[in-house]
């Protein structure tokens, strides 16, 4: 059996004018990691409709799984919820689960609720909504699209209350080790190793301390007993290696 | 005159499985955006060749340029070089001016040449090499397809060189404006700024400071006297706002 795919979509203009650095990528891909559910893929997209509509699409034909971060908020720029409705070709407006949901949360604050914040009550027909537990204007799936916000700490609540909802596959057994080398020195044995046992994938990912070089290698597979062939190998090639 | 358009590649499975967040994407951003390139996609993929082959090809033929970073080094995971020279055709092996920077840079450290690293010196036929100034090992341009390391400080000591020779493009104007509001209550002034100056695009970016929402408004266009008449109206509304 093999795991559930994702691919994310990381949408708006100001991810790709370097005026914000994304986190969300990085937050799901190890949320996914834990669950054994296989990140694939990662676009960052600007707010454009028919770059939204068109990658949608194409990421959701390909993969188990899509999540979205980004433009669902009541500004003119949040156009996520509308491009994902045409994308899976379904219709949107207010919908009245939503509208209650915004409506309780403003009541109780004394906000009033106009034109702009109803906007964020626009669901697709038939998706289902995504708790919002920080400022309760929800995200939603259709299909097997799951569309967030943009802001970190609302992504993440949202996600928290939505992964609980996946289904995961086989969380993938990994081990690291750390050596003080450059990768020119470990590559030839590394090649062997990978050559020797296919089922373990070795990635080797090199680091500058300021010192100088470490390089970092790490072990991945779906059984720990295969890994400990591999680990006990690169112990006896680099006996100095730090687990 | 329209700005050059740009896409990035981040390559590597350690991305997806959250065990490295990438910092690649948001440098080059910035850099871009100074030089007036516009930055229109990203795409995070794993070490996978056909992926990367298939990637390669398809921005490469939508945008002027595409930056790639990661897997270019001497391990068998980095399989980058080969993938773009199958991508743009080309063939690929062990080039005489690569060969001998590596060969200066290890003579003067007393380090071996061996096998892996001179993997390193594997450059397509027909590309510019990418100066090193931290480990001498090259990157390279081959078509508008620009290849460069991972490692932050390697890849962001090549795209200093690089873009000394890209011609860019008109730099966006902008300015910024910060409100302690939600957006619920801006969102209906911005719409009708956004209809009215259409040479202006106006961004709206919430964020959460632990005491309260604060949204930016960022106005981005070519020319300072269109932002100045937008930013005379938003003032208007939200004396409040500070730049």
């Amino acid at each position: 059996m093999t795991n559930p795919t994702a691919a994310m979509i990381v949408i708006g203009d100001e991810i790709l004018s370097g005026r914000t650095r994304d986190s969300n990528a990085h937050h799901l891909a190890g949320r996914l990691a834990i669950q054994g559910i296989d990140l694939r893929e990662v676009r960052f997209i600007g707010d454009d409709r028919r770059t939204i509509v068109a990658t949608v699409q194409d990421l959701s034909a390909q993969r188990d799984h899509v999540f979205t971060s980004g433009g669902i908020g009541p500004t003119h720029d949040d156009i996520t919820a509308d491009c994902v409705a045409e994308a899976m070709g379904a219709g949107i407006d207010v919908r009245d689960d939503a509208r209650a949901i915004l409506q309780a949360y403003y009541d109780a604050r004394e906000i009033e609720m106009n034109a702009a914040r109803l906007r964020m009550a626009r669901i697709p027909d038939g998706a289902a909504l995504i708790d919002n537990p920080v400022s309760a204007a929800p995200g939603f799936s259709i299909g097997n699209v799951h569309v967030m916000a943009g802001v970190p700490r609302i992504f993440e609540a949202m996600l928290d209350g939505l992964l609980r909802q996946i289904e995961g596959g086989r969380q993938v057994v990994s081990r690291s080790f750390l050596l003080d080398r450059g990768e020119g020195d470990i590559a030839d044995v590394l090649r062997q190793l990978a050559t020797d046992h296919s089922a373990v994938s070795i990635g080797s990912y090199p680091a500058w301390t300021g010192a100088g070089y470490q390089v970092a290698v790490v072990l991945r597979g779906a059984e720990a007993g295969d890994l400990d062939a591999v680990a006990a190998e690169l112990r006896a090639a680099f006996p100095e290696a730090r687990e």
